[in-house]
């Protein structure tokens, strides 16, 4: 149950010793000194603590905090954050990796897409070989259909974990709901107990909208579902509307009122719609919540939730000195790699100026480090890039050109993180040798635009072959686009536009005959120059679309399938983008239809 | 000196009445009824109220919170966000509009085209013939040339500031300064004595890294400024480092122990490097902070400030209930307005999930108002979109087609909130009749992306006329370009490249002859489908480059020039904004070359 963690104070450790931390044996100790000549804020860094053992009702270690990650859930219910069954495995992992202590899964009721996930990832991430195992948690409304689901699908992982809910606020019983308060709390507790009747010894229970229920009710439905048998007792903030004092003091006070309490752990969750998450989050903690829900970028519906990689930095930072000393598990330096994954499959882009993670989060305006006048980078920098992962640029060893090999290859992408092989590793290096004909330097972020487009792709219906295309002020755009389907064969057509992708797109339509609208097209360049990768995304929604069904609202939602491409032309890197939404898009369609139609509602809902 | 103000508590008035409190005249109070059948968390706003008389030093309202936006200084200084004297000058107005009641210009000792900058506004938007004229505010550091500067830029307004600052932390003051406390202390007495000699009745004074700072040294050295005349003290927590409890009480015991400070308005500034920035800033008004400095969209360097739009809309929803009463005299309808200028101006994209203005803050996936299950639009939004200028789409008046005139599309303009006229109407005119004949429905986002294109363009030095490109992946990519001078002579170059933008960018360095880098490189679909019209960004940095001086650093700073362009062929907007880019970027450099040289530091720097 031990598991390396990295636990420090604000002082930022040298680069080397920040990455030897990642590798320490367990239960060591490091003592970082301060090379730089700062007065520093602290002066020793435990490095390497034991996790401790996981029960689901009771932490060994009162100072430990459990971090709850939803970006699979929560996360990817936010407009056009649709992501394939592979893309969520890859995340699962890479949440494991980061030592996130339960991962919210999926909403298993959802629709069988989901359904599906949940059961892959418990069974491949709730089973690693690792010292470190996360709990494995499916998302389930407060009925027995919803709670059996959810139970078929986690009950493969290790350590599975049923999360049921059910609205307490007034407003929310009253219109949405339309029960009494004495059936919500019989329907709480008899669906906690059913949850611990089908053999799951792991039941959180939410009360949504508890920001705004009545108190005494609230204490009392608490204390109810204790007695049925809850573990995790999630308080959300579901309207993101408390301010940090307030929502402290909801978690205190039911902490002081509800009659059990001790018995269980309290959870945060909430949401950032006045900017505040991260604060509440911090302030339920300080009152005594010991299990913090958030999401990688702080993804999520409306303005998304409390974002991971701040809540942990402001522990790691500050926990000791301002937050009674409290710590989580979370191996800190794993945090960019999720970041960019969740962004790049999510196709959330998240702001320069995102704390932690933003582009600009540890870039100054250039010249600071030029004159020297800045003589000591603890006067402004409190975290280091090296901490959460982020390599400074030219720091990474392996620098690839023309004449490197696919062992390079390789070599430099398990640098980056990415560990690539057999098919996928020709793949990327064929498009590596592509792009070092025609650039002097490879970035490390050119090959991560690669390896996006290359490997993080969904199943190849369509493969983009050839495009051309002729445009500008001076004539009709017009392109002509090749594709290669499924059994190999070629098609070609073409079409005229009002610009390049507009003409390449419809010619690509008129291959693939599947009607979708285009709902957000957005480019960037992946490095500074002119030689530089374009990286597009695409979101698209078919006519005929796909659904599932929405965890708050019960209602059915029509998902969105992005997709991305990079090349040097933009309008190759366009088509990419386009041919993998399509792709995404069918990928989906084909799994609902070969499905059992019994067990399926989406079917109905797509045909 | 009165003017109306919006004021309400978390209740959401229907957009019809939440659009006429923009219009009713001064001190007149309405009541709002919910409409909806919700049980109302409060049942009446008070929605236009007196905004109390400005004395530098005192106000008379104890409720009343001063907003301080930064956006043109902070801001500006984040990396790529440089903005042309027009586009500042653009941004203060609006900020006059949105009734921020002091603007911090700029730092006009920085450079010469910041001087000129903070003095334009300071003689139009600091004169404004309106019941609401906006302080405007020059930084300076603690020496006299800055002071001398920032007067000379400030004094042309009614109501003028000078703020200036030094560092306290012993971080600080030993490795930045080289000074020792006494000297430090010496310094900033003097100074602010110095300010207000020059005539400034209104001095504000930070301590730098207020939070890091030695408390006892903190009291004495702002008592010092008290006596020496300053009126405002600014208390930053420059690191980004404390929690919200820690800021809080920082204020608190500043209150509490600094020798005079009854006589002064106390200020915070809370960068945002944990995500806590609204948090602290709140906790600082909470505490007795009487002026709150912010951005709009929150932006800065590295993680960026508290963002005006969350805490203002903190302090308009919860500021009744939990916040002791205190608001703001911000007219929130202006909100969306500002975020979208500082976007478009500063090149700082936010992310869909921000706070308050982001593209997702106000959209649930979609199907949320399909099965009507969701009967009370208030069991999910706090804040309607209409309180801070967001209509729903559709819901904007004028419709236009194919076959509007001139007429229309002004009359449209207004609506969207841009007086456009005379020539840049007639501009405007003829790009929207080019898209109309390609677009059966022209969005108001359409519009809004042609008149950043048309409108929000630098001084036109060169002319993009024509471009013609073949590209693809079966031959190599050429592009030709025809460009107009400023004398109206036409120049003609073609070039190959890896791809569409490359090869025409080419062409372009071929006419334009001046070596530039390509830093950013995005572009966005701004509407659904693929008939939209594409927006581009660029950034450039010129070889021989533009400088000013960092104000915390004091370093020499590299800036960098954004562009737009828009158009619905992908290459043509690309060019526009290369263009543009190229534009700002000669307008700076003929504006550096043509003043004195003696007044000019900066003209060597560039040299």
């Amino acid at each position: 149950m031990a598991s390396s963690i990295c636990r420090q104070s604000a002082i930022t450790p040298s680069p080397k010793i920040s990455f030897r931390c990642n590798r320490v044996p367990l239960r060591s100790f490091y003592i970082f000194k301060h090379t730089n000549g700062a007065t520093p804020t602290a002066t020793a860094v435990r490095c390497s603590v034991r996790r401790p053992e996981y029960i689901p009702n009771r932490i060994p270690d009162s100072k430990y905090v459990r971090i709850f990650d939803t970006t699979l859930r929560d996360g990817e219910q936010s407009p056009g954050a649709t992501m394939t069954t592979k893309e969520k495995l890859d995340i699962a992992r890479q949440l494991a990796r980061l030592g996130v202590d339960i991962i919210e899964a999926g909403f298993p009721a959802s629709s069988d897409a989901d359904f599906e996930a949940v059961k892959l990832i418990a069974r491949e991430v709730g089973n690693v070989d690792s010292d470190h195992v996360p709990v494995i948690c499916g998302l389930a409304r407060c009925n027995k259909r919803d709670i059996d689901r959810a139970w078929e699908a986690v009950k493969f992982a290790k350590k599975p974990r049923i999360h049921t809910f059910i609205a307490t606020s007034e407003i929310h019983m009253k219109f949405k709901l339309k029960m009494t308060p004495e059936q919500v709390l019989e329907k709480a507790r008899s669906m906690v107990a059913h949850a611990r009747s089908l053999g799951c010894n792991d039941v959180e229970f939410s009360p949504e909208d508890a920001g705004r229920s009545d108190r005494e009710f609230l204490y009392q439905i608490l204390g109810e579902v204790i007695k049925a048998g809850a573990t995790t007792l999630n308080i959300p903030d579901t309207v993101g509307y408390t301010l940090p004092s307030e929502f402290g003091r909801l978690i205190a006070d039911i902490k002081a009122n509800t009659p059990g309490i001790e018995n269980v752990i309290i959870s945060t969750h909430c949401q950032n719609d006045l900017g505040l998450s991260t604060a509440n989050t911090l302030a339920g903690a300080h009152a005594g919540a010991r299990q913090l829900e958030v999401t990688i970028n702080g993804i999520g519906e409306r303005a998304g939730n409390a974002s991971l990689e701040e809540v942990v930095m402001a522990l790691k930072c500050r926990g000791e000195q301002v937050l009674d000393g409290l710590y989580t598990g979370i191996n800190t330096q794993h945090i960019v790699m999720a970041s960019k994954m969740v962004e790049e499959y999510s196709g959330l882009r998240i702001q320069p100026h995102k704390a932690i993670v933003g582009a600009n989060a540890f870039a100054h305006e250039s010249g600071i480090h030029q004159d020297g006048m800045l003589k000591n980078k603890n006067t402004y920098e409190i975290i280091s890039p090296e901490d959460i992962g982020l390599l400074r640029s030219n720091e990474s060893g392996i620098v690839l050109g023309k004449l490197s090999g696919r062992h390079a290859l390789k070599a430099k992408m398990l640098e980056l993180g990415y560990d690539i092989d057999g098919k996928e590793l020709d793949d990327l290096f064929a498009r590596f040798k592509d792009v070092a004909g025609n650039k002097k330097i490879i970035t490390d972020d050119d090959l991560i635009a690669l390896v996006s487009d290359e490997v993080f792709q969904p199943l190849v219906v369509w493969k983009l072959e050839d495009v051309q295309v002729t445009c500008g002020s001076l004539g009709l755009s017009t392109a002509t686009v090749k594709l290669i389907d499924a059994n190999g064969d070629e098609h070609i057509s073409c079409s005229v536009g009002t610009g390049p992708v507009d003409a390449a797109y419809k010619a690509v339509d008129l291959i693939v005959k599947v009607p979708v609208t285009l709902l957000e097209y957005t480019m960037n360049a992946v490095t500074e120059g002119i030689d530089a990768i374009a990286t597009t995304r695409v979101l698209i929604r078919g006519e005929d679309s796909i659904t599932s069904t929405h965890a708050l609202t019960g209602e059915t939602i029509n998902r969105a399938f992005s997709g991305t491409g990079a090349a040097m032309d933009i309008v190759i890197s366009s088509v990419r983008a386009y041919v993998g939404a399509l792709n995404k898009l069918l990928g989906f369609k084909n799994r609902v239809e070969t499905e059992d139609p019994s067990q399926s509602k989406v079917l109905n809902a797509y045909k």
